[in-house]
């Protein structure tokens, strides 16, 4: 469940301007501020079995985004590479401040 | 009209995951072969307008989705940073295996 929440973080993060206003809120409230179904539900004042829906379409749609453009995956593999890349100069280079483009690369992302 | 195109060959690399068929091949015919709008109709039996209306449209989704998503900037923005990164190394570091990380970088976008 831990492993899902932190996945479905990553991927609202990628694709949240892809969603609709009511989407993102729920997902938000959901995922980020840790609120139940039932909560979420009183607060709109609507069923908890509407919320239940409409977060586990959203959940769909992110993943369909992922597996379309693939941004979360390939932001795994260049956090991996920036990693790498920093390694190699600390143990390498004279001058650091190649570390400098290297974080802006890293912020980029 | 130059610029155009380049930009639209580019936004339709990034986000032709997101089209339907239809819309991938106008776009494919148009800007990647340089078919007319005539040769278009005439090979899928629909009028000059419609296919232009469809291009249209599809041109107004991809600045839509680079709005939200901005992946072509920040390809761009990447791009020139590695660039910079490369130049740094050339110029300071005696180990040039570090080259490598940085193409695998590169191909990553």
């Amino acid at each position: 469940m831990l492993e899902k929440t932190l996945r479905m973080n990553y991927l609202f993060d990628f694709y949240q301007s892809l969603l609709t206003t009511k989407q993102r809120k729920y997902m938000e409230l959901y995922y980020l501020d840790d609120w139940s179904l039932g909560e979420i539900a009183e607060e709109f004042e609507v069923s908890r079995q509407a919320v239940y829906d409409n977060i586990k379409r959203t959940e769909n749609m992110l993943e369909e985004y992922e597996k379309k453009l693939n941004l979360f995956s390939k932001f795994q593999e260049r956090t991996k590479l920036i990693e790498n890349l920093k390694t190699a100069i600390e143990k390498d280079v004279p001058n650091k401040d190649i570390l400098l483009i290297v974080d802006s690369l890293e912020r980029l992302d």
